[in-house]
């Protein structure tokens, strides 16, 4: 049976706490209340900052909190003034630590701003603290539970940026994505995210896991959420503003990975497309062509070799303080020839322009964000395998949250778009939100 | 008329310090020696350090010089081993202040080791100091003087690696270019460079200035120092090996940066030309496809967007700290709205697929490294008009040396080739080097 997510009780808790001011106002609706003086910075940072001292003991959102930033009164003006924002913990935030995970960098200070968080700041955003990531944004979990359910994971590696904005902690936060760390953990926990076209944001000033893979994302309660953020921060136009007539063309293109599935995974994608269509939606089914496989195999190659690159200092000077899990990859992408890498990062070249193609006939591809809801326990962020492909093309890929399974836990749909049209990819995420909770 | 620069008497004095043990072995043979027992690390680092300590008084070549490095006994095995490699100063290297050429980083000291710098201390590669950049790579030049002739300039923005090397102070360095921060240089100072396919080498741990754009390249005496350093590092298969027989296929596409060319430019893309014709290489003139003029004016959006994004944080913070000529490209690129950059990156999106199509008939392009010989006096690096297309396309481009004007200063010609051919260009620059030192 599916069920929509939002009812789940610990939603409900959230919004108790939080009900005086922020009610049931998401991110761009409480930017709107701010601009019109409905609302005051004070009373909504304030407000933020009751849901996060009573969550916070049990989500393990941050790893460090500015409790300051909450209560000062904002200092720059802007389309996110007086909103706090959480930043992963591998982004550089002037005077916070930069801790990736990892005791290496335990206490490390860094120089000043990553350009996306002065990019957010000039935009009025308030820097709420640093959240929770895997051990350099890769496969060894943090502390972090799943805001709907403590025994189960948030997913990862954006692990506390996802949680903080489902548990209500902060509207927006930001993320990176390598294979599926932002789009992945939205799923899990029930929130939109936007995992923009590769390039879309400066990945400078955030540690490095692979890349040719790395992305900037960014999370938001819904989709409409998320757009308005990506637009607020980049000064793009891209806050959803499509005609009440339009209607994506959907593609279904089920790649081996979508073998994986749970059926209420699978059951989840049927009944997405089905109301999509019977809200005047095309669908139309694609053969995969054999360059996208290719592509998705040569994403673990790249992924463990540049990994291998990026962790050299650290593992040359500091191989006792990684994790196993870790160390094991590095060896893993140490033992990956030049050419074999050179090899795969042409099949992805080859699959990105073969990907153009792919939107001849359709706008946008329909798939499953992750294999399914959130897995038990905490030792495992999940398996990233359904975003593989979407973070190799360099495609932009949103979440959208709407649909649960039998337990209530949230069950993701991706649409993903042609490589720059992040706009597109937003509108017709946001249709088919409306669609899913409609 | 045209001479060969390895004629000029800086050039003689230079060979007459390092003599001994250098003597007119280049960085890939004098690996061939050291590999073989031929010459000792100790005697050829002393060298180095002698030429060093000749020549950095007027060169200033060094903004951190670390002389223990080169009396040191080697620690790591490899290709690299004993060999001095110089360090661009906005790439962060462990032990040493990574300074920008910036008084914002007087003295600031970094975490950790820039991965492509790891990857040189793996290979065995010494780590010699730090060389002098432009300020955060963009337009206020250094100290460095062009080893050739000290009253004009060596170009930037890796101005201290180019002159190091051209110097004889070390037979490799790295770079990085944003428009035309390798080529122009290593033309400038009579060297070879490779500013290889975008993302070749990871950028992370070095400042970044526009991301879209920044390369990590690499200076060497000869072409196949270059590719010998290249294939060191990366563990790609580029050490030039073509058959004697093989003859490139050359295009000549002279597109509207080429109108700023000097005659002595244009005289020497015609020898240069005329001799590869002689020596069996086939010449094609290509007709400018406007998407590429498209993408050229795109370059100038782009980089001037994204530097202002770059060093949002530095603006925002210590603008009074800031060049005035930097100052102003960040105003340029403040004006610049987040639409119009969008277009641009669709410019080069399209720019670059329409690339593959150039290569049909043809191996690499051949044209002017820069409009001319190194402009006079030191408060310009001249212009970067000539690389802006290479590096907008992520095409990986050679310079080679060996022509000159009538003052005996060198004019470069660069190759050009598809995304992803970094060992074919090579080879066809290393041919064309064959060629014009013949």
């Amino acid at each position: 049976m599916m069920t929509r997510w939002t009812d789940s009780p610990s939603q409900k808790m959230d919004r108790f706490y939080a009900h005086e001011v922020i009610g049931r106002n998401s991110g761009c609706e409480l930017a709107a209340s701010l601009a019109a003086a409905i609302v005051t910075p004070a009373a909504v940072l304030a407000a933020y900052l009751n849901v996060t001292d009573t969550r916070e003991p049990t989500v393990h959102a941050f790893v460090h909190l500015d409790r300051a930033a909450f209560l000062d009164a904002p200092k720059a003006a802007g389309p996110l003034a007086g909103l706090p924002v959480g930043i992963k913990d591998i982004a550089d935030v002037a005077g916070m630590p930069t801790q990736c995970g990892s005791p290496i960098y335990r206490g490390h200070m860094p120089s000043g701003d990553a350009p996306v968080v002065s990019m957010i700041r000039r935009a009025g955003g308030i820097i709420a603290g640093k959240t929770v990531t895997t051990e350099f944004a890769t496969r060894q979990p943090g502390p972090t539970t799943n805001p709907l359910n403590p025994t189960l994971t948030p997913g990862g590696s954006s692990s506390g940026s996802a949680a903080g904005v489902a548990a209500g902690m902060f509207p927006f936060a930001i993320g990176t994505q390598t294979a599926g760390s932002v789009i992945r953990p939205a799923a899990f926990c029930g929130i939109a995210a936007l995992k923009p076209t590769f390039g879309f944001f400066p990945y400078a000033g955030i540690k490095a896991t692979a890349w040719h893979l790395d992305t900037v994302g960014l999370f938001g309660q819904t989709v409409r959420d998320v757009a308005f953020f990506a637009e607020a921060i980049s000064g793009h136009s891209l806050a959803v503003a499509t005609a009440p007539e339009w209607k994506p063309r959907l593609g279904i293109m089920p790649t081996q990975a979508w073998d994986e599935c749970s059926a209420a995974m699978m059951e989840a994608v049927d009944l997405a497309t089905r109301r999509a269509k019977q809200q005047g939606a095309t669908v139309e089914h694609i053969r995969v062509d054999p360059v996208f496989e290719a592509a998705y195999a040569a994403h673990f190659v790249i992924q463990d070799y540049e990994i291998a690159c990026s962790l050299a200092y650290e593992f040359d000077r500091f191989e006792h303080l990684l994790s196993p899990i870790l160390h094991e990859t590095i060896r893993t992408g140490r033992e990956i020839t030049g050419d074999r890498y050179a090899e795969a990062l042409q099949e992805r070249r080859d699959a990105r322009r073969a990907s153009v193609g792919l939107f001849k006939d359709i706008d946008v591809l329909l798939a499953p964000s992750a294999p399914g809801a959130a897995p038990s326990g905490l030792a495992s962020t999940g398996s990233p395998n359904l975003n593989r492909l979407g973070t190799q093309l360099g495609m932009p890929c949103v979440n959208v949250p709407g649909l649960a399974d039998a337990a209530g836990m949230p069950l993701g749909i991706q649409i993903l778009g042609p490589i720059g049209a992040d706009a597109l990819v937003l509108g017709a995420a946001a249709w088919l939100e409306d669609v899913l909770n409609g």
